[in-house]
């Protein structure tokens, strides 16, 4: 579908709830989160209504990816932020609020308290093996 | 530059390194992480060497992301995870460790610990018009 009626993206996209826009083309919508991890958090989306990134066609995705480093450029200009995380959640378990994809821009400084959690395991040669042909025979 | 010596990851796209390969085109590579955070957990790179995603021009990042929905869709059939992240980490303060642009796919699954922290705000009228003026005069 290419709209939802009961989605949120899809009316701020429609114009029918308002935000604060940062861009828009035909493709692709920006605007502020308005639930900020930090100031300048911003979203980009696909006008389009698809729940999660594995729906979307790989040029619709590039669409959407296009606009990251000029936006990343303005957020960090605007903001004076240290580093920031582009971040897109996907379906269950994984912090989606909202189910229209969605790139996070977060700016981050130094002690913020946020960012991802990161108790890295380690790899074996066996699991790698057995990994890459999983995936590889699905590519 | 397009590879930097001393880079990691430039290594591993010029096969100095070895690496459980995914992925690769003229522009992007992929493989997959040995330190990861769950099983299936992968990098999308582009071949040429860029420290945060800001120094890159649209079409290179557009090239990358190209290879998400894909690849995701591969690496969560392979897996059998519900849901995942795609993250991308900048600079200072942002989790970065390895200073090459990488995209991070991680499968989740309910209650594997990880994520990203989210002690969301609440954007007020003049933050949000402030904000929205700084960054679409930079954009």
């Amino acid at each position: 579908m290419s709209s939802d009626p009961n989605c949120i993206f899809c009316k701020i996209v429609a114009g029918q709830i308002p935000c604060w826009k940062l861009y828009e083309d035909e493709a692709v919508f920006s605007f502020l989160d308005i639930g900020p991890l930090s100031e300048g958090h911003c979203l980009i989306i696909p006008r389009k209504h698809y729940e999660t990134i594995d729906q979307m066609g790989g040029e619709e995705v590039a669409a959407c990816a296009r606009l990251i480093p000029r936006l990343s450029r303005a957020v960090r200009q605007a903001t004076g932020a240290a580093g920031w995380n582009v971040l897109q959640n996907n379906g269950p378990f994984s912090g989606q609020a909202v189910p229209h994809v969605h790139f996070h821009i977060i700016p981050r400084r130094q002690d913020d308290g946020l960012g991802y959690r990161w108790p890295a395991g380690k790899l074996d040669k066996q699991t790698a093996e057995r990994l890459m042909d999983q995936i590889t025979q699905r590519l």
